[in-house]
């Protein structure tokens, strides 16, 4: 399962709106004949290609698998019926699969053919491998992750604004990285304004993931890094243009919408300009773990929204100091200090100098116990939960 | 010589304004006969504690000592004569003593009546452990450490102003391990007006360290935790009282100074209230390290004159966000992100939840270059720098 779940986690960044899934074929001995993973939405499953390699080997063998094998028609057959028609005899599965088409029809049909299936084998690594894909199919949204790098005394600039840069540059190729593994990078209208970002992997992700402007009123640049569609998508997105604002930046909205229609940036109307729905129209096309490289208003909206899962931040050894220096939030409207919760830490690690710490949300998300649910429902009778 | 570095941190917080001072005695086989180490001032040095130990044995035998011993006439009796008197015939010396009464005579003493002498033996271990002592003895201050705690996101009070507590227990047992080890704890009035601090080290160092108000105007409340002399000693700084400040602020200045008087509390009245001449002051006291825990603007003025050596930070991993939240310093007036150097990481650990930070200033102390040349100057011909 070890060696499935490092094969799984090839397809990083890339599978959406899938999984990431990865499987081995053992023989009737025992001995390895077959690897797989799942490298893109639309080409073959785990399995199957598992299944392929080992060919008439995988007769009365073994799949290991990191995710229940699906049992429905999607873009590609159902995984059950490659199973059971290559002659498989045991099943060693990870994780059940939480989409509502899988959600233990997959252990159910593979029994129902005789199959021994063997379930919750690091059962912990695999949901947190596919976390984002879990997050996605239970909430409807997908997992975000807020990125910020501060000075030691917690400043994103200087007095005068300057915020380039704070961290060193193994910092900010770490950044490169956290966004390859990321189906979209979202920021508001003012860091466009003041900071013209180009928000790609620079070549780690192929493509690029998705840069999404929230704007509220699109009073956007007529010149910026993101309009340039041969580097990357662009989507900006916005509230409701009816009832129109007020006279001026109405003009301005209609002026920068024309643009973007000129240079072929994609526009999306939402019903409101915050951050849930926005998340809500990025989990229906595909994304199961979106960036949030915002400033502090948007990141506090995001936040508030429980549109944040996971923070990554980079803390520089320098001083900034200043009254009015930038920070990384804004007002979370917090009145006492038992209201705020304690973050968990995944991973502290350093950049050159610079020192990247990871956590999660203390929170739960909404329906977590519906997840349960569907892990618990397909439990093996008289399994340690 | 490592043996000898551990007993002289043994005096740890209590030894100032004096060094830390371990020693370790072999006799002519080399087997130990004797330790000791400095355990306070006007107490005997770690040379006489561990031949004292040792005896007879001492004799042809070797001394190991993490300081060069003295040679001159302080409050004790210089330790040259008593380790030439005691027949030693050969001593490892870890570093020189920059007190310009010593600054390599001891070790030309010894030398002069005929013993070997060895130098720089874990020079580096030395010069860290007494760093307090040596930065004191070269700059005519005391070091000085600037400790703080935030949130996540760079707040040390939510934006109503509660600030207790952002971190957790552990932390706050930390910082009392901290005030153990300073001679002086700092803060501003504006500290003592909000927080009503107590400032000790909780009984784990004997006397309590010096608490220190340093107050512009000695607009200080009439009832404060730091006013209690039987707990520990407090000593409010001022500026000049003369010529005298606006009618209201002047009254309620001498209303303070009645208050003070009356309750013990002893005053300072210094050329300019300022962090520098604090120092100054409290160096010819005999402070070798001062620990600074203040608000963000005398955090500041401290960082901008130099008073800052060390940095102790913890964070906690929880968010406060706020626009108007308080930060843990103020204006460092810096123009440009290049002016920006970056602090060396001395040590990070977990206090519970919390991450602690400690680093040290990038910037040399002003004549760093006169130490060097202490200890070049007495470095053994041939030996490696």
């Amino acid at each position: 399962m070890r060696r499935a779940l490092a094969l799984a986690a090839l397809g990083e960044g890339r599978t959406s709106p899938n999984p990431l899934v990865g499987a081995v074929v053992l023989d009737a001995a025992g001995q390895l004949v077959g690897e797989g993973f799942h490298a893109r939405a639309g080409e073959p499953h785990a399995e199957v290609g598992a299944l392929a390699q080992a060919g008439d080997q995988a007769r009365s063998g073994t799949l290991i698998v990191t995710l229940e094998p699906c049992c429905h028609h999607g873009r590609t057959p159902p995984c059950c019926e490659a199973v059971i028609a290559a002659g498989i005899s045991r099943v060693v599965v990870a994780m059940a699969d939480p989409d509502p088409r899988v959600a233990g029809g997959g252990i159910a049909r593979l029994r129902a053919a005789g199959l021994e299936v063997i379930e919750a084998v690091a059962e912990a690594q695999a949901l947190r491998l596919n976390r984002a894909f879990v997050h996605r199919v239970r909430t409807g949204r997908p997992l975000g992750i807020l990125k910020w790098a501060m000075s030691l005394d917690g400043r994103t600039a200087l007095p005068n604004g300057q915020s380039q840069w704070i961290s060193g540059p193994d910092a900010r190729a770490w950044v490169h990285q956290l966004r390859a593994g990321c189906d979209a990078v979202i920021v508001g209208g003012g860091t466009v304004r003041a900071d013209d970002p180009l928000l790609t992997s620079r070549g780690l992700r192929a493509p690029e993931p998705l840069r999404v402007v929230l704007s509220r009123n699109l009073d956007l640049p007529e010149a910026a890094q993101l309009w340039d569609q041969a580097v990357a998508p662009t989507l900006v997105a916005h509230g409701p243009m009816d009832p129109p604002a007020q006279q001026e930046g109405e003009a301005r909205a209609m002026a920068t919408c024309a643009l973007l229609d000129r240079l072929g940036v994609e526009r999306l109307e939402l019903a409101a300009c915050e951050p849930a729905p926005l998340l809500e129209a990025l989990a229906a096309r595909g994304c199961n773990r979106v960036l949030w490289e915002c400033g502090p208003e948007l990141a506090a909206s995001a936040l508030r929204q429980g549109c944040v899962q996971e923070l990554a931040v980079v803390i520089a050894p320098r001083l900034l100091g200043g009254l009015a220096a930038r920070t990384a939030l804004g007002d979370l409207g917090l009145e006492g200090l038992d209201q705020v919760q304690s973050w968990r830490a995944l991973e502290r690690r350093d950049l050159g100098s610079d020192l990247l710490w990871e956590l999660e949300s203390p929170k739960p998300p909404a329906d977590h116990a519906g997840l349960n649910t569907v892990v618990k429902g397909i439990a093996r009778p008289g399994s340690t939960p």
